[in-house]
């Protein structure tokens, strides 16, 4: 199969030779401004022109890695409309535009597949539609931020602080210059919402998506919440309920003796509980070039090799719904104010912050409240207890 | 698809259960000696006579649920003969005879597909051949036996001894009347040999894995590993190493913060390393009607589909050598004679038992210790140490 890579970075080279490795998928363009080093032997079939690719008839498929909205979403657009299968690993674009790409490869009769958005090398989406075939799906969870969860394990691990463990994340290259989609969670929304959709059979919009991040995490949290047995960790949550989808991205506390609570480094885990199979977890890296790759070429294999994945029988489709969410938080405080004690259960005070466990309190108010307090810079953080 | 079920316990049951779910799939034809409770609107469809079933050309596909290697083995060549593809959760049948399956299914361009049975309801065989599309199996390993796993969490968690937690599994069906094959490791042994074929394109006898159980375990084995923040799980490990693969079943000392240390209950988890995807574990109920025929269903699925799954190119035939497979071990022994001193790293003493770490020892030499002493009935356990 002759397939063009639009976008030569990390995921973009790691899809390269991953097809090297696999075989039978030729690569005869690739998409970028200009030749990646160690790679000067691709240079003669570079291109920088979108047309070179949408307008090759001999191009069966294309892998987009080049990453955010646009032009990405307009370049795969051009591809589904020229005929051309389009594999993806990117997020933002999936999250984004998931309704529109595949109502578009529908119509012009191909596949668009991007099991690489969520957990990078790991098979979670790929097993999350095969379960489909026989199955119902009821939940799904995960850890699927690596940055996040190097953070927090080092934290728990070494006690350091945020921003201590963040600078190494960045210095070793788990984090970007810029960590705010990391730690704010905003690509955990995004691989909460195409996981929601393809479980549920949904279209679950971003703004719809309840999240808090771990960037006003402290020291002292992870303290606290160890000297009761307890670990933190970045999760995202989906359950079907009452015809809708409770779907939120929060800090939660587990156990030390739980799964959860022992990913280490920056590695992912992600879990679906099904009504006849039960729960079911997978683990490995999220990210990484050769992970990822991997996961591209293997959506490639599939559409080459004429393997359709589970199509929903659906006609309804779900929708996010977080007004029944309710559950019980840890919350750290820089007060016990008038708004704080109607919903704390217990609470320990130390140097003036209060460490609280909260009565079951609905998830939008306690996510309203932490954003609230974030936006006038003011102390505090929560995570959800995982109970 | 019209397809036949052989042998109609829990697991036929499930896969009955399962197809009906799954829908595009009929059962036509059951073997067995009598109708089953609760199942009495298809005793219509039930016969005594393979022969029923082999014959009918309207049947294309035929579920094997009987266990045990004879009369399944006959009837499955029977059906492979006749041109029918087979599927089975019979990890007895397909550990002993995998070579000579295999091929007549080949030979008679049918398939013969058993992804449940390892893992029950967890797609571990599935995801293990999947990967072998574009990486390279370096190491598989992990919890196979749900019944050891709960007796172990078990006395972990409460401190029970061996035999107290082997009857409370017993009474809740988790270990059968004659526990021998969960706790002698045999069970955990064919699945090993399962996984090491399919990882390595290997063809392992059960005559070459080393295995030991977890028969001779005592309370105070688990309470002296947990003082040292240790906790045993029976573990299968293939790894290949020189041309060969080194493969054997052993109880297992794992850091209490690993995730084999908490996988509680019945549950399985089984990990992969490959060159390039890196490390993945899979996790969920390794047994159970529903997870079982819910596995079986899936592979009927792919058949009906024409999903083939990934066929070696190799033509090297691998084969199992543990010669050189060496590491350390916790030994408990009840004397510290000459055949032991020269072997201990460090002990402890305790009301005449003698709790030690080894130095590194070849693991064929640890076997044959550890089953010497079992078969002249004296006291005895041992662990690897997971480093």
């Amino acid at each position: 199969m002759k397939i063009a890579i639009m976008g030569f970075g990390t995921v973009g080279s790691g899809a390269y030779e991953s097809a090297r490795i696999a075989g039978g998928i030729e690569v005869v363009k690739i998409l970028a401004r200009h030749g990646r080093e160690g790679y000067e032997f691709l240079n003669s079939i570079i291109t920088p022109d979108i047309d070179d690719i949408a307008g090759d008839p001999d191009i069966e498929l294309v892998v987009e890695s080049m990453g955010g909205v646009e032009p990405a979403r307009e370049y795969v657009l051009k591809c589904l409309r020229a005929g051309k299968h389009v594999v993806t690993p990117n997020k933002n674009l999936i999250s984004a535009c998931y309704s529109e790409l595949m109502e578009e490869a529908e119509a012009n009769g191909v596949k668009l597949r991007f099991t690489s958005t969520v957990g990078g090398g790991i098979p979670w989406l790929f097993n999350l539609l095969r379960t489909k075939r026989c199955d119902e799906i009821l939940q799904v969870k995960g850890i699927v931020n690596g940055t996040c969860n190097y953070i927090l394990d080092a934290m728990y691990d070494k006690g350091a602080d945020f921003g201590e463990m963040l600078k190494i994340a960045q210095e070793i290259g788990y984090a970007e210059s810029d960590p705010s989609a990391d730690i704010e969670g905003t690509d955990t929304l995004r691989k909460t919402v195409i996981s929601t959709n393809l479980a549920f059979d949904a279209v679950v919009k971003e703004e719809d998506v309840l999240c808090y991040g771990i960037d006003t995490i402290q020291a002292c949290d992870i303290a606290y919440l160890k000297s009761k047995g307890l670990a933190c960790k970045l999760m995202m949550k989906a359950e079907k309920k009452n015809g809708a989808v409770e779907v939120y991205v929060e800090p939660t506390a587990f156990s030390a003796d739980s799964l959860e609570a022992n990913v280490k480094l920056n590695n992912n885990m992600i879990t679906l509980t099904a009504k006849y199979i039960g729960t079911q977890s997978f683990y490995g890296q999220g990210a990484g070039m050769m992970p990822t790759g991997q996961s591209v070429i293997q959506d490639v294999i599939d559409i080459r090799d004429n393997k359709e994945q589970y199509i929903s029988k659906s006609t309804k489709v779900l929708k996010a719904d977080n007004s029944n969410a309710i559950h019980r938080y840890y919350i750290r405080h820089d007060r016990m104010c008038e708004h704080m004690e109607p919903l704390v259960d217990t609470y320990e005070e130390k140097d003036g912050i209060y460490y609280c466990i909260s009565k079951p309190i609905p998830v939008e108010k306690m996510h309203e409240m932490g954003h609230h307090r974030k936006e006038r810079g003011k102390e505090m953080f929560f995570a959800a207890l995982d109970e």
